[in-house]
């Protein structure tokens, strides 16, 4: 079977994701770019330091912002490997992102086109464009394996 | 009128609120306290630094972790002067916050009691305890003094 070839940036936000199983931190990574230049790479790390808001793309965003000097992200996309949660799905209205590619879909955890489906309410002020699927098996394996060496 | 005296941890949270404003930020406090012993006091912060997630309550909740060495701030609680939105209330939850305590309520970006509800989803994990209201007034005083002195 032929698959389409994953983004450069969503292989990136899966390497970030390794590093983190590695790092003994739950994989998921995330990667803000402009047009073709990568800003922020960030793979989840609540553990070490110890941070509940540690997701990989918080990190991701608090970097980008930093790093472009402006707390709104204008015209920069997301890539991150799992479906965003609630927190991270604000954080992503928050810092105006124009396109969040996701690759895993989370039913437990997601806010995006799970439980609390962040973007579709009135409420919410910026919605990205969103895609999701790109590497999905490749992100789904990279946890599924993560938690059964665990077990 | 009587009224009820504003618990000390609220107080605090008024008054990082007010420091914000005087820096340019919108005046929103968030402090963290677990029994009696305030773990941390933070103000909203998006501008300086630039970060779309320096919300009062992701600032508090990111210094207590620190301080306690814990992702999870298990027996803590935040008190806040405003109703946290979707990415806040996610981050309480992550953090496993006993008990949240805000004072005035925000029909317009608040997820506690409108719009996402975030509490309220099954998939959420775990729920604090709600009290809103007490320090509603001045809450809202410093928000709105804010915004007319922007216009």
């Amino acid at each position: 079977m032929t698959r389409w070839p994953i983004p450069q940036a969503m292989k990136q936000a899966l390497e970030a994701a390794q590093a983190a199983a590695g790092a003994g931190e739950v994989p998921v990574g995330a990667v803000v770019v402009k047009g073709d230049t990568v800003i922020a790479v960030a793979a989840n790390a609540t553990r070490v330091p110890p941070d509940p808001t540690g997701h990989a793309e918080i990190r991701a965003l608090r970097d980008a912002a930093a790093k472009l000097g402006d707390e709104r992200l204008t015209g920069c996309d997301l890539y991150v490997t799992l479906e965003p949660c609630a927190m991270c799905a604000g954080a992503i209205s928050h810092a105006r992102i124009a396109r969040l590619y996701y690759a895993a879909s989370d039913p437990k955890g997601g806010a995006v086109e799970h439980g609390t489906r962040v973007f579709e309410h009135k409420q919410c002020l910026h919605r990205p464009e969103v895609y999701a699927g790109m590497g999905e098996e490749e992100a789904a394996k990279l946890l599924r394996t993560f938690f059964k060496d665990r077990r």
